[in-house]
């Protein structure tokens, strides 16, 4: 029997299948798991990306490696937490050319080594298609850790970095017969905001990555936290990547569902200044772009007024046939 | 450019490439990552399991989650780890029916409760071939841990268990075009020795498991350590499974390649009796069955004197086209 596999759903299963065990601080549903170890707080996450869904044949190895790892790194990131490790698992069909294999574990190890760790594991099998593991173990330094279904009505939603650069990275890809490496790159380019999280973990009740875009995330965040979660669109910080010629319409449907690995975070108001502040201390930036209410739902503020944020952000098993890279295979479809 | 890939060559680049950083307690070519966090010792280890080369079509959905988490957690007790939490990764097929993923992720978390922890996270994505990855995290109560590469000549070689449930249930598979529930749910059925391992871990020099067969883990641990490891024929605990119309070499060849998950102990000859007691307290079984001595490969000790143990074991990325699910693939044409 073959039915189309839907993660959502899937996702529901597991939150009830799964309910937390003692000593876990995290529920099923969240992108990262939280052990206690002796006196530690270890967080643990893993991101699979395989190939004809979230790479294509010709995008560069090394790079694929690197957003394996930069793709746990980032959910990491929205915990505020510290990379202690990290492993990768390869699967790869049996007649292989072995660089392959090599470039994406030196990727990998560049990813892990420029958040100061390494790639310490991992597990190499043959397999028909080719897929990439990457699992990071962190380090928590304070409870409580921010959740996906912290958010709570009064909240300030911050932003750290840009929106677009996902979405800029999946538009020029499409149509594209044979994609360069340059576009390739720039789908799997992800700089996991950790001292971002880091700064801002201290004063977020919630916080969760944007890896599969900024309406994504709001969403998300909204029916995790039982919220109203609204982005106000003329804050929004504009990635430089999106091209000038895009009208208003167009600019915003490309930066709401490109996966650009920002956090977003929920801050009480009396803490907002505190969290901007630890954020520029750490050399990043962020910036307010909506509130969190009463009621329930992701929307978007325009000069007309509010409206609901335009239907779902990045299913993978709902995407079409043809792969985009990691993020905007259904944008067209969702925004049309 | 398609070139055969060799796991052991691969390996081999491995070791070379990823030198042991600061707080890396493990080399890279072991099968357990170990890295200090706080007061803490993590041992980390993943295990991938890809169909048709692991486990077939037929193969039950949920012991094949047992068995991605029941490979690692054989890997951790090769270094006396306590469990301490498992992540899954999924990959499968967009058009999968849920059920599937569902039931291998109750069998990985049967596996995991069994041995005191639980599935806390994971990730499940859309993949052309299906695929899963058991991951776990461990802690060890002390230093040194066992390594691969620690054996010295004079040790004795215990052995945990029987040998040859692996090999029993590869031959019983073969040549079976519908091989039915018992026997592959038997090649699957991995009961990691945790208690033997922590029972054993005080005491040995150097530990591994027979996830690859007898053969192979003599061989491996003969050579990562540059010393000659016989196994004494005569004193090998036959698994109940081996059936008894085998003759005497027919049974020696489906006991040395099949993946029993059994450990390989090298200790002391002066820790020997204490190694034994500790097991038997535990509720496990182990007996010597070789040495260890200066020289270099593994060998075989028979009623005729010693000889090389026959070639390798087993070697994914060498198998036949056709799985037989997770040990024995080379077993016909190594021996033959």
């Amino acid at each position: 029997m073959s039915i189309p596999f839907r993660e959502r759903a899937f996702h529901r299963w597991l939150v009830g299948a799964f309910p937390p065990h003692r000593g876990e601080l995290l529920p099923m549903g969240d992108d990262v798991a939280a052990v206690r170890v002796g006196r530690s707080i270890l967080l643990l996450t893993t991101d699979a990306l395989a190939e004809g869904t979230h790479f294509l044949p010709g995008s560069p190895a090394g790079l694929v490696g690197e957003a394996a790892v930069g793709a746990s790194l980032s959910d990491l990131a929205s915990k505020g937490g510290r990379p202690v490790a990290v492993l990768v698992d390869l699967l790869l069909p049996r007649a292989s050319d072995p660089k392959w294999a090599q470039e994406v574990l030196l990727g990998a190890e560049r990813s892990a080594s420029r958040s100061g760790c390494h790639v310490v594991g991992g597990d190499t099998k043959s397999s028909p298609a080719r897929a990439v593991v990457g699992t990071v173990v962190g380090e928590a330094d304070l409870l409580p850790l921010p959740r996906r279904d912290s958010a709570r009505p009064g909240d300030v939603l911050l932003h750290t970095g840009t929106v677009g650069r996902g979405g800029a990275a999946a538009r020029a890809l499409e149509g594209r017969r044979a994609p360069n490496r340059a576009v390739l790159a720039e789908l799997l380019a992800i700089v996991p905001r950790l001292a971002e999280g880091r700064a801002l973990a201290p004063f977020a009740r919630a916080m969760i990555d944007t890896s599969d875009g900024l309406a994504d995330g709001a969403r998300r965040l909204a029916e995790a936290s039982r919220v109203r979660v609204t982005v106000d669109v003329a804050r929004l910080p504009w990635s430089p990547k999106l091209a000038r010629g895009l009208g208003e319409r167009e600019r915003l449907s490309t930066a709401l569902y490109g996966g650009d690995y920002e956090l977003l975070a929920s801050v009480p108001p009396a803490r907002v200044a505190r969290a901007l502040a630890a954020v520029r201390k750490a050399g990043g930036s962020a910036r307010p772009i909506g509130r969190v209410r009463r009621g329930r739902g992701a929307f978007l503020l325009e000069t007309g007024g509010e409206r609901p944020m335009p239907a779902a952000g990045w299913d993978p098993f709902a995407a079409p046939r043809r792969p985009v890279g990691k993020p905007g295979g259904r944008r067209r479809a969702i925004l049309k």
